[in-house]
């Protein structure tokens, strides 16, 4: 746009065709729209992939195209089918079968940043979980994982509040009745991302009921992100601790 | 029932006439309905009154049909209108004005039996608490308040154990996020009786909310009444302490 | 702890010392936690498995760490393939296959205590009814089951007055329009948990009709556990019978 | 019509003005429009008056509109306010405060038909159950009220049964759970018309639960109509019941 | 009971032998259990098999039952399994496809009532009309089909007001948006039964949406049976065409 | 934007200061932005404003500075007294109680243009219905009202099917079961703008039941907006007649 | 009609015979019911055949009655398996296979006119979109597809705005958050149709949080239809741009 | 507890007597509760008041207690009843009528970090954006308000870009369709928290509908807390600004 403006001055450029060009002008060069490559470089991965229901074939060609202009990837919520067919392209990359995950890193030597706790009660919950995990440590964040609270009692997971409290941000996940993040923010300092699962019957309500609890939590400093979203929570979790001061 | 067969043996009445009279006999007289009866007796109170949306009038003439046959009255959701003009007839009642509930008892020296445990979170809570506490008592369990929990993080909770494990039944009223029951359930061998309140906002969905977390506990040995429904919860506590072993 | 302020006392161990392996020190050894321990022992089943969503191997995966430190096991909602692998690792195992469960009992001579009944209305709610008879067993209450009634009209479940009014805590299955806990309600003294069933088809919404009708019972006295929440229902009566004064 | 083409077979109006005519003449005249002025004239009041929502000044306009052009008028869901005013300009207006209707019936000696039985559970259904009975009568049935069941265990409404059994349909009125149609509907072989009441609290939703109990009723027979509604349950009772064979 | 009195009139049976025999006594000989058995001679088919969620072998051997104590049967919601298990043992039995139900019936001409009209409006609603259809049609009841109707606009149900005028009760079976119902309750005189079907798709919230405006209809005279509940709307118009006067 | 490039190519002003100019100016000078005011002027009234939950002197606030910089105002959702705060500034606005919407416009000799048909069925509809009226003038389009549709049957509605069918489009306002869109969308070839009220009570949910039938309408060439949007219908239609060719 | 009139006129035809053919006309000469034939002509398809829930066979069956009267064939969710069928008889027969539309088109020489245009912003939402395009397509109007926007920022969207405000009428497909309709409503004066997709998971809720969001739109000229109903969009706009001025 | 400790080394305590001092001394000495007063003092208040549901007195008794150990004092939603009874023993308490706020700040030279912002679209969302502020502030966060963004188009949100992009954390508040966030979580870089209020009508059903559209957001990197919860955001988002780096 400089270099417009400059040739107006110059008088290279008419005045109505530099008008003219300025409407045509991708919007990325409008200042407001630019962002959208900035945050690419800046996050390390520049589009994620959502992978479910989408075919193998609409998988590769996504990943391909990611993969032409950015040194990452990370596709969610993907099987095993998309799995084969990504690798045949990119053997680099990497399947987490439980977490449903796909993500290929060709950057050098990358130094991930200590602060994200991942606490989850069942195994039930580890789906999501992961996927927080491999979503945070795909942006560059190192992260803790508490898997096993929750299920035999409180002092399970008192036994963890060192950890927890060390973290910058902690993700917890939770099925059935949701109530481990409201017992976890009341534990610690750092803010908390609750994800409530789908895992449950009757009146659970598919996650519904663990949404509404952790809607509804006591303790404050707590923010929810959709049923089963994994990913959101671990992106937010990451964009958290990106900014956090050294600890 | 014995005497018409007698007077059928006698002779003193026809096979045809026993029929049509065994027809006609209140069904109270036939087993199944003598019950109704004897509850009253046994319980001690033989029908409690829901004043909610009845006028001053009606619940004044409910009470006085009570207190006709019965030592004992029990009126809940009661305003203090109703109360002004039951007191009018009956100056032993006792009005809490907090549980909204008018009591009488007539009954000399009434033994209350320990075990009834009745906790709550807030102040918020209390009307339905009390509501709990004072139908228990009403039944003659002697009931146990741990009223400040919850609020400040769970030392508090943690600070009374001892108190909620010694109870033969526990009954914890939560609204919000209603994670206190889920709790207490994961810390106590007692039955766990959960009672949601309509207290909260927006996603709480006047107790929805805290209704479907305590339906969804991950602790066993929870049962769950109707949001504030405070008179069940206790009338329920009452009911298992009874029959409960002297701890 | 007595020990570590002894050694203080002594002089054995400096106060920052002890101040630190107090920090440090499990939370089962400070009194509120230690708890999770005695319930095992208490119970006679240290942990129940949930089956449903768990493959064949983390099923006897779980079932195996269970048995090394236990006598009994039960694993709720496990299908044929779950089972077949657990019995390979514990010929003892005895399945249910309506109930879903697997059940392992190596304790000698165990009397169960009678005061549990359980009633169901139609063959299609017998799973979560046979759930609640299992996990009562398993937790040594002897359960009378009463499934014959409500499908023909009140005279069936009227003949069973006598058998409902016998025992210290009744469960009561019911799907569709959920409305056998309140009759039932109407009839017994004792406390009456009520268990929704996702029986049913258009307005049930999966049980969800059952559900409020539960929750809205008339009859005072009745606890609702977890739509199809046949454990729930069965562990919560054997807690009441446990504690129940022999009739 | 046949007018019309009698006029157009002798000349009397041509093609062009016939076709004209046809296309002016009012629906009602076109057959399946006409059925408006007979249900009219059948059923004994042409239009009820749904009160509601209206000012005093409409609802008296509405009356005095329908008493123009017939001998009777029915006014539902009226206040204090509405009644006073129609009353100064329909002295034989007859008004019921609890079911808040207002009627007016200008025939000689009207014989109504027995055959309709409106039962109900608590004083808080009176209400609806009235604007059943109301409407019903209006219709020329004679109602049958049996108001004191449900309240106090299933002996009450067993000792009515021989009086449901006598009617060709039955209302039943019920909030909080709804469970009174299901049991009626065991014992009754007529239709059976199940009104919802939002009266209840908590789980009760204003009347969601008692609706889905009676979608849900597990007794054949029975057919639901919207929650409050006295009046729809009533003219559907009256419906049946005038067509019904006497008894 | 009549012989037991006589027996007691004249000494052979003393007086509390005969009160412990009245106790034990089945209640149907109490008067209103008697009722059952007075219903299935009366309606034609002591019980109806609700075939979804059983296993071929489930309904033969419900069937057998029936079959052995009656000489009609009616099951619903079968497959063709169960149907051709069915007519291995009932050759007799008639099966239809549409409407998935068999039916037996061994009674010697029997003359259908006139009455019954069902309508519905789409291709996708036809097993449920039908199954209404088969079900009043096993009550005794002639049932006129009108199912071209609300595909092509008003004109075709237009085309149809006579027929439903004619009828004693018409039964009404809508998915969608459940409008058929009002428009039919506008037209005739004649009760409706609106039967809502899961037909539909995005918000009609498999059938919520029909059921929803069904209870609203504005023209009264309507009464809602559960979604897809084709038998109990044909239970329901059989039974009010059975009392009917002849037309 | 010309004038700053015209200066940039004459010298006057410098490339940097230009962008900066660029950067900070208003971003209805870059193209989409402009837009905001090309509607204002187009469309006759710049904003509305939206008066509920606003107070008299916030109402009066935002129109006085929409009148400062235009020729037309409306103001919806008003009441009586934030209109008479309005007057006094503005004392040629037009209040309509029933709409509750106040209009200014004094612009000269404006010509509506036919096309637009407001239909609704009962008097408590008329707030939304002529709120789409007010609405749909305030934009220039003349509105034929039809408003004693639906009440009393099929007929009424037919004897306007020649005005409902000369319109460029439809607006039909109903409550309780919402049919008449259903039903107009069927008669008529324009498009249907359907709008639930939140009139009815019970299973109506305020509106829920008739927004879910118009969503469902079997009829095409029907779109919704929200419960009680008489403004946004209002909007819609007028949008769509604007651009209609003169029929 | 005017032919049956001109020969009662002539006295070919007696008043009573004509009085009976009146009667067994066709509603669709009275005037009302005559407009089905009309639509049908003038909107180029008589009847669109909705496939889902249909075998192959029927839709052949309605396939082969519509192509008999008509030139014009819409089928819409039409799997692979039907459109096989329907070629055999239709080998002029176009399938869109994510659409899931089959179309036939006879008639010579169609212009199409431009002005619809069609928005969406994910892979996953094509099938609703395409939907929407081949039937406004089908009713002759020329479709502009926008199906890059809402994945990677508003600055697609933005790069659009020309196109978008060029159109007589927009229709935007959202699932997820549905935010898309907003926001294209706040760039473009056209009427909006908006259709909420069921694509997402957990709160998304099949598609109910996208419908409710676009039902809430802040921005005023948004129409809404059924969640996935991409058929009633295309319906609706090519109808609004049937009767638009030619831009 | 250090102290104890010493007091035991040195003998001055006893091992008994140091161990029932250790049983009954507050939790918050036992290392995970300790953390409440760490909290306490970390924060700057000690504990929020959440005013709504309590009398004045209630409120005033809190703030006393909170006053007599703190230097600072927040209460939400209180009245102005409430905030006269408060000020009479804080003179020094600062109220925002707004906001619905008391705040009491009695230390000296705070300095307010920057880094939080809080936008919100309409009038009526400012209560909620403003309990956001005034919670931040409290919390020692410097606060910009972006309060004039999404009323009237894109353009002025865009307006606001720079400001947005620059703070460390973004509170979003919105009603009616809740879109705001997605926008505004796809031009910003920083975590994003969507507050959804209760603003709107209709299907906005009190919050619910803005709430689903920000869960379902599809701009990762957005957090969401309970309907109209401002403190719950203000809270969280301060919560994340105090370990954010300085930028």
């Amino acid at each position: 746009m400089r270099e417009l403006l400059r040739r107006v001055g110059s008088g290279e450029v008419g005045v109505e065709k530099a008008l003219d060009e300025l409407k045509t002008l991708p919007f990325e060069d409008l200042g407001f729209a630019r962002l959208d490559h900035h945050r690419s470089v800046r996050k390390g991965f520049p589009e994620v992939i959502f992978g479910q229901g989408k075919t193998p074939q609409q998988v590769v060609k996504l990943a391909e195209a990611v993969l032409k202009r950015s040194s990452q990837l990370l596709v969610t919520r993907v099987d095993e089918a998309a799995w084969e067919a990504v690798r045949e392209g990119a053997p680099d990359a990497v399947y987490d079968a439980v977490a449903r995950t796909v993500a290929v890193d060709r950057r050098k030597r990358v130094r991930k940043k200590p602060g994200v706790t991942v606490a989850c009660a069942g195994t039930a919950d580890l789906p999501v979980a992961l996927e927080a995990c491999v979503t945070a440590e795909a942006m560059d964040s190192e992260v803790q994982r508490i898997f096993d609270v929750g299920v035999a009692g409180l002092h399970r997971l008192l036994g963890h509040v060192e950890a927890l409290r060390s973290a910058n941000v902690v993700v917890v996940v939770a099925g059935m009745d949701g109530v481990l993040p409201s017992v976890v923010g009341g534990l610690v300092e750092a803010p908390v991302i609750a994800v409530p699962t789908s895992v449950g019957y009757g009146a659970s309500f598919d996650g519904l009921a663990a949404l509404l609890t952790m809607l509804n939590s006591c303790a404050p400093g707590v923010g929810v992100v959709n049923i089963d979203n994994g990913f959101g929570a671990g992106y937010l979790a990451a964009t958290i601790n990106k900014s956090a001061k050294p600890s």
